[in-house]
């Protein structure tokens, strides 16, 4: 964010609007605004998921109307992911589509939603069921304003890091095994590794499947599950990052259960995740039938049948259909607290 | 619609919704459903343009959640501008986006809606202020549909196909005027001819320039009027096409006014929508200040500055910038009935 030249692509001419939330707002407008050519307009979401809906999405467009924006200007979404999503949704279909870019201030929004053009809202009955895929200009990520993260969600984003080790990259994974305490202090430069190396994998998968036919899907390890978590137990109970941790371990634990994968690599998984400060198992209250139905409303669920992201060895995984339900609620059912 | 070649592309596997309205359901459902190698659900918009909005989007989206419809269902949009624009938002953003095949049934969508990507819903404050370029994977063009059509719904299409000789072919427009009596008539191979041109020419253009940055805006011909006057009377008073009549009529005394074209080609355009019996004047009650004021809403508007396109010969168009608002209230002005 601090450096002028990645704002010198943008026109002059532009008219700005920045959708962000009160507390962004707050901590980085100032500091954005004296890199911005012209003074921009500010729209604010409402800060948590509950607020990434067609509701907040109808009174952007309605200030984006008053405020005179057309065609020409430009989106800049200026938060975490629930600003990213929404804010890139509008982009995508104000007047059918304006400029858009994305400058992430949460580790789960650097690393993960703010690159591969997904922009979406919630529907009461699923995650991200209404939305586009529309590409920013430019993402901007300074790893400094991950200082300012709340503990928990700052936590949540190392979720998704650990994440392309475990798809993608072995070396990675080990890495982030041997740096846990300098994540954990949020050391710059083990951050800046951290979020480089997650930006270049997702960008990676991205670049070679971008509306999400095949290869992207592995980039939903752990999701199917962790939607089903979300849903079921309401948004807002589980941060997405620690449900996407639950998710993970229980999509090692199906992995080891129809013997695609050794015990001692999910204990490895489920172990670093644990010393990250991430959450492993589920509530006590959680009911195994609800996380189950609401899977079925997963994006990715093919026809009638789940699709589920399995785990062979660590940087290694594979897209499997057709596992029986049965299988699947019992490996649930084994991660909730007694 | 009853070749059954052209769904051969469709695989029999999918999931296909069909978007339409109760009218043309009892109309053409039927045979529709002969073609589809899997009977389809069907989802009802109202009829008319004061459909179009987010309510009847959201209770779509709502309706395609209930029947389990995933990422590979197919949706096919039936009927009018209505339903091609509003169902082919839905495909573009549903589990963001799934396939679309567009099956204009009116003359207006033949020639215009169903081509180029454009999908869309109305905003109280203007017309398809919210929406997405979206591709359908096929256009179904049946011209013996148009036989079923209201008088005056058919003869508004009939703007948009003398808009085509008027932006880009003066041969085509010489055409239309020696086959008046026939295009009244609905003669099939006069129709043919007058989808097929105005296809090619509306393709031609679109691949050009997608996203109309540029060339695409010469589609707008008489549209820039045509939304002012739609958006100040208020939906429903006069049928899109119409608006568009008159439209291109005050596009073209505007080109006079501002001595870029003869009088006499302005006489020939005008004489032309009488013959096709559309509108060339205004209603007495029509408020210039409030056409002048929606004007400022059209997505083609640039900056603070209105666009025009407007007309030097038959088959030649211009944009043009800068032109005073009190020469653009003269013109409309003048148009209104005493």
């Amino acid at each position: 964010m601090s450096d002028p030249q990645v704002w010198s692509s943008l026109s002059s001419e532009s008219r700005i609007v920045v959708v962000t939330n009160k507390i962004v707002h707050s901590l980085y407008a100032p500091q954005l605004c004296r890199m911005l050519p012209v003074d921009p307009d500010f729209v604010y979401v409402g800060d948590g998921e509950e607020y990434k809906n067609l509701n907040s999405f109808m009174h952007i467009i309605d200030d984006l109307i008053t405020m005179g924006h057309d065609r020409s200007s430009l989106l800049i979404a200026l938060g975490g992911g629930v600003v990213g999503d929404i804010g890139g949704f509008v982009a995508a279909t104000y007047q059918r589509g304006i400029s858009l870019v994305q400058v992430p201030t949460t580790l789960l929004s650097q690393v993960d939603s703010s690159i591969g053009g997904k922009t979406a809202v919630n529907h009461e009955r699923g995650k991200n069921l209404i939305g586009a895929f529309y590409q920013p200009q430019l993402v901007v990520i300074d790893t400094e304003t991950l200082v300012s993260l709340p503990h928990r969600v700052y936590i949540e984003g190392l979720a998704e890091v650990v994440k392309y080790g475990i798809i993608r990259d072995a070396d990675f994974f080990s890495w982030i095994e041997k740096n846990v305490d300098l994540l954990l202090k949020r050391d710059q430069t083990a951050l800046v590794r951290a979020v480089k190396n997650s930006c270049e994998t997702k960008s990676a998968i991205v670049e070679s499947d971008e509306r999400e036919s095949n290869l992207r899907l592995i980039l939903n390890f752990g999701h199917t599950f962790g939607h089903g978590i979300e849903n079921s137990l309401g948004y807002g109970t589980l941060l997405h990052g620690e449900a996407v941790s639950i998710g993970m371990v229980l999509a090692s634990d199906l992995s080891v259960r129809l013997g695609l994968m050794a015990k001692t690599v999910a204990s490895r998984i489920e172990q670093l995740l644990q010393r990250l400060e991430l959450p492993t198992t589920l509530p006590s209250n959680t009911s195994v039938e609800q996380v189950f139905a609401a899977m079925k409303f997963d994006k990715k669920a093919y026809g009638s049948q789940q699709r589920h992201i399995l785990v062979r060895e660590i940087g290694s995984v594979s897209v499997e259909t057709g596992i029986e339900p049965g299988v699947v609620m019992q490996t649930v059912e084994n991660r909730i607290r007694r």
